[in-house]
């Protein structure tokens, strides 16, 4: 598959994971392991970011995986900006995964607090990647300011319900300048493969491989949806008809 | 993955392959190399089955692929049975793909005659493979008669439509006493997928195949995008839900 | 709006009801009178036919309601054949609502037993109206016997789910030759707008009205659905489209 | 139906309509008279707001109908700051359609720049309708600063898609405090009835009435879906299943 750079980094697989929800340690490491992942997503506020023998980050192989502190749970620009620097200054590479998340209940996105801190952060040297509503204008304001990606949601947080935002995501993926990342709502791999059909450059997948009995086998099968996926949207598919075509001319073969 | 069994045989891949409309028998073989698939179907009008030097048939590898032939064309069961009986005259193995097809225009399956030429076709020890309808009544009758499967369509052939029958595939799936192989309107990697997830035992794809600039490229985006799904059904996915969790638990982090 | 006319006769109504599973025959009263319908079904099994002082029979007005008898139970042609016959021996018009359902789960209508059925009833001078699977080909080898409509289900009956055999209820009415009857699944106004929208003829609806807490408000709001969807499809709609056009020419007026 | 209350104003309707594209302005006077609508929106950009012969103004009965003043082809805060002070200045009352579309070809809402002048006209003793992406978040932070609605789109203006941003929207209403109007991409009545059905308030319909050929039926379609989905979300739909009910219980009258 080709490669994906984001900030003028190359990435070998389109698939990021996060780190929420496991039933285990151990069962996340071995869905991290499988997945083919290259980019991994913790939750700041879950993690003691400055010790080494923090429990979750211990079964994150930091030489194998890029570690990406999100500030999940932040209610506004300010929380956010407070995670992404007290990462850094514990020693996380400037990049960060921005959620600015103001409703506990469905953590949707806030779009006004997300462009605040995402221009706050850009200017103080982060790599951003924002976490937004599928809301095209949005995107275009973000990458105005610098973000290094966008990340559109497919549907809310942990819902599995697939690519439902599919119209305005088509917008975002067609006016963009920097890699699309469907991050939110992919349940299955046939989601994942949907949207790197549609021309997403990534998708970043938590809940499905959490809640499933098998994160390892389930990590493996959205990793190569996501290759399904890409190498189709570079053959190119076949347009959506309502009239069939036969697969095969008739010859009258019976009928002479 | 685990292994496909049709009528006792076993089969590694769960992706079939139609032959029609390819641009060239070259193209044609090379998708059928990189499908990975094990069985794959010919329109019986199509070739001169008796014929070694046949080009369609050169290009197919016979033992690596079962060869399977398929009545496409076929207006009523009499055709359709008069053809699976030269195919097996020719030195065909007695499998036959069951397609009538009265209508030129949709090729939609005759589910009246469908029934009759199966039963027929059984009786004469034929290993019948029938394309029909999403209709689980009918997949009911023909499962009575001896089928070896049943191939209901996701969407009309040659639509790129995807899995647009999903509620009665569904209920034909939780039904089935054989194989439920999906044939039909699968247009992209994530509609195979889709199908393998609800349960289908397999999935066949021409179009989408021998339409692209690319047919091999796409070939094995649905090898993988076939594995993804049944990998994920076997992994267990995750209830669609209407409220999103938390990927992480809230620590008061921040706010203490 | 324009009458609805089946084998000869016309209504004023394109929304016809059942009578099934209402809290009280009051209540259903109350719906049948605010549907505005000419066509009211009844299950044949679950009345006696033949007694002016049957319960259900008593409350529904036979001057202002075609009764039309459904074979509903009927789990094979031979079952609805003698149903039907019994009620025209107790002084039922001639018309029969076919539903042929082995499977008590699912309800789904049977395409070989149903076809079998209405043939016998055609001949024996009955008008046929059959509920089926949205089956094109079915639907046109009904015709082809003689039915007076096509009845195809939008969705399983009673899952209030809506039109999801789209597909396949537009190539029905592309190519039918008598009224289209949506019939099974309609769950909401909305539901009912959408088959009218597409060319469906008509509409019924019986578990919809039947579990809402005010089935006479809902009838009334079924009715006004199918009014709007058969308005909209007289009058022309819109073809849907990718790219937004701006609803007024740009003048400048701001930027001048 | 029931009352529509908008800043403490009370509309008999709960269709708004919109103004543009119309072959001609008797087509469009001849579909707003048909619509039932209390409430007709207008671009500012162009209408001669002061001039009492200007010819599209010279259509609109204003006795019969609010005339609600839009700020459509505003870039940012300012221009729509600015658009809406002219009509208040021409003689307009101070409700205003918020509009703010920085991008000329999807006509999408800007978050950022709406919020901004939502905020300086709701100050500025405006009435503020801001057509909005489905964003809960946006929406809250709108009612936050004292807009009279909500209207967030159902899918790109002009597209006739529908309820696209059905999972948004129901977010939305769940939590509004204001009226929710469900605005842009509604193509047909039955996109309006389902708007409705989930509990909005009102829908407003541009495109879909000027495109066909006979506005003002399609417009009356209009009103009867509105009304049917409102009906309908008062008497309570029932729940979406899987499973079928059979609409009647058995009695074994076929098989005693």
């Amino acid at each position: 598959m080709d490669k994906l750079t984001i900030a003028g980094r190359s990435f070998a697989s389109r698939l990021m994971v996060g780190t929420g929800k496991f039933a285990s340690n151990e069962l996340m490491a071995a869905a991290l392991n499988a997945s083919g992942s290259d980019i991994v997503t913790v939750a700041l506020r879950r993690v003691d970011i400055d010790k080494p023998d923090d429990d979750l980050l211990a079964h994150i192989d930091r030489d194998r995986f890029l570690l990406l502190p999100n500030t999940s749970g932040a209610r506004d620009a300010e929380e956010a900006v407070r995670l992404a620097r007290l990462a850094r200054a514990a020693g996380c590479e400037p990049w960060v995964k921005l959620e600015v998340t103001p409703d506990p209940y469905y953590l949707l996105p806030d779009p006004i607090e997300t462009l605040k801190a995402a221009e706050i952060l850009v200017k103080d040297g982060f790599t951003v990647l924002p976490y937004i509503n599928a809301d095209p204008v949005l995107a275009k304001h973000l990458q105005e300011v610098g973000t290094a990606t966008v990340m559109p949601l497919g549907a809310p947080i942990g819902t599995n319900k697939g690519v439902r935002t599919r119209d305005s995501i088509a917008i975002i993926i067609e006016q963009a300048i920097v890699p699309v990342v469907v991050d939110a709502g992919l349940g299955a791999p046939s989601h994942a493969a949907e949207a790197m059909e549609m021309g997403a450059d990534a998708v970043l997948v938590n809940t499905a491989l959490a809640v499933t009995p098998d994160p390892a086998r389930m990590a493996a099968a959205f990793a190569k949806g996501v290759e399904a996926g890409r190498e189709a949207y570079l053959a190119g598919l076949g347009a959506i008809k309502d009239q069939a075509e036969a697969s095969s001319p008739l010859t009258g073969f019976l009928r002479d």
